[in-house]
């Protein structure tokens, strides 16, 4: 096989050709690695690429595979990390400054379960400074470009690990998000992003961003891919007692149900505010998808939604500030002058605020479990109200309007973290500019199952997989 | 019987003779009634008694039982509630004017139970204001005076239940414990309280005073007593996602099983560092007890124990504060003076304090259950450095030192609600004046059987339940 034809694989045919031997891990990870070297000046998508140790890992991998010992579902998969996850003896640098020093002892429980299920680590992705940062910039590395045009932004924060799935320098990528940062980035890069419930995988060996509201998840080409990838990481871990008591479920094992019969929610008091036209309609088209596919679509309403945005930053700032409290006096000057403002700010947040954010986070929750309980089993919503736009462009004109970027692009990933429940993204549609657009489906605490089945009836009938930047024909540099 | 002989039953033993038709619930419920009646006006127990619905209630459970129904293990026992927790219908004021129009429509979860059982609820016991307040003072109904001795205070916030069940105008009372608001009382009465697990006893329709911190639970004459009114109020509540998923056990059945290879752990750092002579004394003869006893006392050492009050305070404050914030914008002068300033204090605690406290808690809970795993079943302590102080002191002298009876009083009951852990309180001896003193057993996350057997095995050798004041042949007024 040549190396187009190796990075064209998605993460299952790899496997499955991995597994009958047609093809080594070595090859595999060679062909990742030299697209590393290709494209990565033009694309910069790492922090850190381990080119030497993923080829040892990959030749190891290979030998043991020639004795007849195979690790797990990962079996010679390269797989890209964001740079807040730990690898042992590895630098974890969460693109800042502040940790240009940091040697981790152990590696991150999710880091532990990919490599007992044989991934290789091909290297770390940029992110923004403490999954943070008001800019599209990372200070200590620079900004990721998006492969469907490098002119233009990853969103955040995991924007270095949606790059380089999107530009085939990894064939699966780990993102962590608070606030939308798994989502944002796979829905301006075209792919498939998951949020899993909080508690379902764990967070130890990962820089916090806000304790309360962080959860770890794949980002990767297609919906089965990233089933794989979660049945990997998720489970209760014995030493974090943060992990739900629920084993990791096979996800792929109920992936082909169909649609048939689901109830989708929406909340039509809150969708479609002030989105991009091509965004409403790739967004309606799919709702028109799922309808023909025999889900139901149903209307919904959850009160007192115009809080969630300040509720979910009294939260975030509060549990940030108090992790950088100690570095925002020893060492202000290395966080970037955004990323500093706002932890420092986190201060002024009063117990009381704090207090009251959390407990209008549970009575949320509770108000949208009893939607899944009695009206729906998902909700649909698109994951940005716009396409990707150029780095550096803070601002974007809609309905005439001029909106900022940031606020923004929390309009609809807000949901997930402030009550906890799972969300997957998935791409639905491309814009005038050929930009992808994302969709976005929010299930019951630990149903990703059911995000992943309606993702899968969708994905059959539209997908940009066999689109994506890095696997294109005419995408060699 | 007369009055004086069915004021003397134990809980355990008026079950059995309500059970075996030898007292009717009526004939109980009246000699309670007569005894409110001829002690009250001196004692000041009760915020509000129930004597005709209590009459009523007896009546109707005499008749029931006649009928060939019997409720439950609590069938016609007389049993007075702290007023923060709500009766369907009645006043639940917390002892505050800000709650004098109080008048909830549910029952708490806890009143539901005990109503199951057959619990006739005979009235609401003062507390002070809110279970706060730092004076020993209620300004709506004045301060509980100590059975013992009625120049002298029942400590708090439970303190109206204390002083009822040990002048014998209930047979059993339920509290409720933020910082010790159970054992206090219990301590400087005699009598046997218990402060359960958090998510052991459902705290629906009970006025908080912090959310995290809060427990509530029983507080008897003996142990056997507790162990029964527990086992009627524990569980999980279905409404009420804070009660752990488990049911409630029958802590009677494990009760005799001695303390024969147990290991009681003391923590020597912080053990007597100011207390009465006459605790010190009677803290040690019980360590020679239960080492006579066949148990096994251990040295032990807890890092960090010194920030223990300062985080249960942030915590304290910041959801106190939460929860009053409304009120005391729009009502401040209903608050009494005392309490008005805490709460309003409250507001300067940062957000990034209470999470540094709530982490903090987290840790401290792991090292005292590492200890519980590796090294002791149970740990032991004084309940409080001393024995009732006369009402309106608030200082007292020892080893030649003034001391703050306040801060003081929380030396020993803070450990508990810090790690949400259960410990039980039980009386150990008295002091040169004739006033008891409280020994206390913390146990292990749902280990209130351990605490309960070991209690019971101490209890053979020593207690104080004939000694009461209520039951006392002399104490007829």
């Amino acid at each position: 096989m040549t190396h187009q034809e190796l990075l064209r694989l998605s993460l299952v045919q790899a496997q499955a050709l991995i597994a009958g031997k047609e093809v080594t891990p070595l090859e595999l990870v060679d062909a990742y690695l030299s697209r590393i070297e290709e494209t990565e000046a033009k694309f910069r998508s790492f922090a850190e690429v381990y080119a030497d140790a993923a080829r040892s890992s990959a030749r190891a991998l290979t030998e043991m595979q020639a004795a007849g010992r195979f690790l797990g579902p990962l079996h010679g998969i390269p797989v890209s990390l964001k740079d807040n996850i730990n690898v042992k003896g590895l630098r974890t640098t969460a693109c800042s400054q502040v940790y240009r020093d940091n040697y981790p002892t152990e590696d991150a429980v999710v880091v532990r379960r990919l490599k007992a299920a044989g991934a290789v680590i091909i290297g770390k992705t940029v992110m923004h400074e403490f999954a943070q940062g008001a800019t599209t910039d990372s200070p200590m590395f620079g900004a990721a470009h998006n492969p469907w045009d490098p002119a233009r932004f990853c969103c955040g924060s995991s924007g270095g690990s949606a790059a380089s799935v999107a530009n085939a320098t990894s064939l699966a990528s780990l993102g962590t998000d608070t606030g939308g940062s798994i989502r944002l980035p796979s829905g301006v890069c075209g792919l498939v992003g998951m949020r899993p419930t909080i508690g379902r995988v764990s967070l130890n060996g990962i820089v916090p961003l806000a304790w309360s509201l962080d959860a770890c998840g794949p980002i990767t080409r297609s919906i089965r891919d990233n089933a794989l990838m979660l049945g990997v990481l998720a489970g209760e871990e014995p030493g974090d007692p943060s992990t739900a008591k629920r084993p990791g479920d096979d996800f792929s094992r109920t992936i082909d149900r169909g649609v048939k019969g689901l109830r989708i929610g929406i909340l039509p008091e809150v969708l479609f505010q002030k989105d991009q036209p091509a965004v409403v309609a790739a967004v309606q088209r799919a709702l028109e998808t799922f309808r023909s596919l025999g889900a139901e679509i149903v209307k919904c309403r959850v009160n007192r939604l115009e809080l969630m945005p300040k509720a979910w930053s009294a939260v975030c700032y509060v549990e940030a500030t108090s992790f950088h409290q100690k570095n925002l006096r020893t060492c202000p000057l290395d966080y970037g002058d955004d990323v500093r403002v706002l932890f420092q700010a986190g201060e002024f947040i009063s117990g009381t605020t704090y207090v009251h954010a959390q407990r209008y986070r549970r009575w949320l929750r509770e108000q949208f479990r009893t939607l899944f309980r009695e009206q729906v089993d998902l909700l649909l919503f698109p994951t940005l109200p716009f396409t990707a736009v150029p780095i550096g462009d803070y601002e974007l004109i809609i309905h005439g309007v001029k909106e900022n970027v940031l606020p923004l692009s929390g309009t609809y990933v807000c949901y997930a973290p402030t009550t906890g429940l799972p969300a997957l993204t998935l791409p639905c549609g491309l814009d005038e500019r050929g930009l992808p657009v994302g969709l976005q489906l929010l299930g019951d605490a630990f149903r990703e199952d059911v995000c992943y089945q309606a993702g899968a009836a969708f994905e059959s009938v539209f997908h940009l997989y066999d689109r994506l930047p890095g696997i294109r024909p005419e995408s060699c540099c």
